[in-house]
């Protein structure tokens, strides 16, 4: 039983390089957009969708995967609202960047039958951007696209759902809900918020100091490219990652004490060979 | 009167890249270099420098321009040490990455006469790396090249000296030491301090987990580039920048804990638009 028809609501930059990345797969099964009317035209205009629908209970109708490409909060809703709409042969799948939640929602909602019903997952790209505008065929290649399966064994269904995955170029991983989000919450969340922390306080400081920021120092625009990150994708992941993102930014903000306090110490210098040796760990585990 | 000849004390990644830039972009007069022997050898090798003698005394020996391209505190030695022993037509300069104390030992050094005898400057590149290995003829192409001239007035040598540096495509800027060592602070030192708090944490956190650290995020890769940076570089620039970095440490720190305590609140909000509009500020001047 191929995938033949897909729904895919929020059709926005994950949502629709999600459908580009399909087609330029192979991909010959419909894909019926669910969002805003004019989201849905310029999906469309790009051919990302074959059509749009922007009532989620009519959009879903027929589809075998429906994937919920929303912030987070909106998943969690939708999982509520039209999980109990699907035929029990339809997979109800997700892109969240984080999953316990998520998680716990879909098994008050499907019960029993949450793990053949839902499939938790989370594609690693895109976070920084937003729009249907800036979708992109590529977007996961190279990707890794995380699963977090609410039990050990996979049916057919959502074999052959991440079989799809993977031929927009993206590699699945699959791991435990609660340790994806303890490690997304070290990788990436607090990285963003560092760099939002960062963005935020050189504004203060230098925002109006064109010389200073037109200096082009190399460290600075790396080190803020994410701070141009959108809070409407942030919002949800803070809200739903505190527990593990608290005590992680409050770990960093002890480093950065200790770093204020030895400027002039050998303490100074553990600090580097620390992070000397976590980038070369980064770069032999990239390889 | 042409530069003839140009001693580079210190033919590392700065020195190197400079004695390199500088022939790539015609210069012709003699390049002398002073360093350990074996670091000499590699430069000659390499057809950075002319002639390679380990002693400054004897290196800087009919040179009209000195660089001194070694780490701060060393460069403020230097200029105790050999400053007295150049001829006064002779221009000495640096590539320090801080300026005040250097100014302050070149005018305890050359009296009434630093402005005409020291020009200090500071290449805005490569600070990541060292080493003669990695020295590359183009490191300072498209980089600002900063001057905090001890006077207002130039004399010819030094104006020569500029463009000479200019040859090798970076770009020359002229400020006051006061002001670069605080712009510097925000726009270049936060920044490593946090990619270095970053690193330092994750490998705590992180270290042995290589399928965590292999999950490829493009925000960890990136927040810890600068992570490799060396401790041998930096230890110098935090040690005589530390009242300018203490206080941009701690004002990050605040914006950490305040981000930490509105994880869920609408002052998360706040935090994320300012950093869009620095990101925004940032961009523009970069055009």
């Amino acid at each position: 039983m191929p995938v033949n028809q897909i729904t895919i609501i929020g059709t926005g930059h994950i949502g629709g390089s999600f459908a580009l990345g399909l087609r330029s797969g192979g991909f010959r099964g419909g894909i019926v957009g669910c969002d805003r009317p004019e989201v849905l035209e310029v999906a469309q205009a790009r051919g990302a969708i074959d059509s749009g629908i922007s009532e989620p209970q009519t959009a879903i109708r027929g589809s075998d995967v429906v994937l919920l490409a929303t912030p987070i909060g909106a998943i969690i809703d939708m999982i509520e609202r039209i999980g109990p709409l699907l035929p029990p042969e339809s997979l109800l799948t997700d892109t969240g960047s984080t999953k316990l939640q998520i998680a716990e929602r879909a098994r008050a909602v499907f019960g029993q039958d949450a793990g053949r019903r839902f499939l938790p997952g989370h594609p690693m790209a895109g976070k920084e951007r937003s729009g249907i505008e800036e979708a992109a065929p590529d977007l996961f290649r190279g990707a890794y696209w995380i699963f977090t399966p609410l039990e050990a064994q996979l049916d057919a269904r959502a074999r052959e759902y991440m079989e799809l995955v993977e031929t927009t170029g993206a590699q699945s991983v699959t791991m435990d809900a609660v340790r994806h989000d303890k490690v997304c919450a070290w990788t990436s969340h607090l990285p963003q918020m560092v760099a939002t922390a960062l963005g935020s306080v050189l504004l203060e400081e230098l925002g109006d100091d064109s010389q200073a920021l037109g200096l082009k120092s190399r460290g600075l625009r790396e080190m803020t490219r994410t701070a141009a990150s959108p809070y409407s994708v942030w919002r949800d992941i803070a809200l739903t990652n505190s527990a593990n993102l608290q005590p992680a930014l409050l770990r960093l903000e002890q480093h950065l004490a200790n770093l204020r306090e030895n400027l002039k110490t050998r303490e100074l210098e553990q600090e580097f060979e620390k992070a000397n040796e976590m980038r070369r760990r980064l770069e032999r585990s990239s390889q």
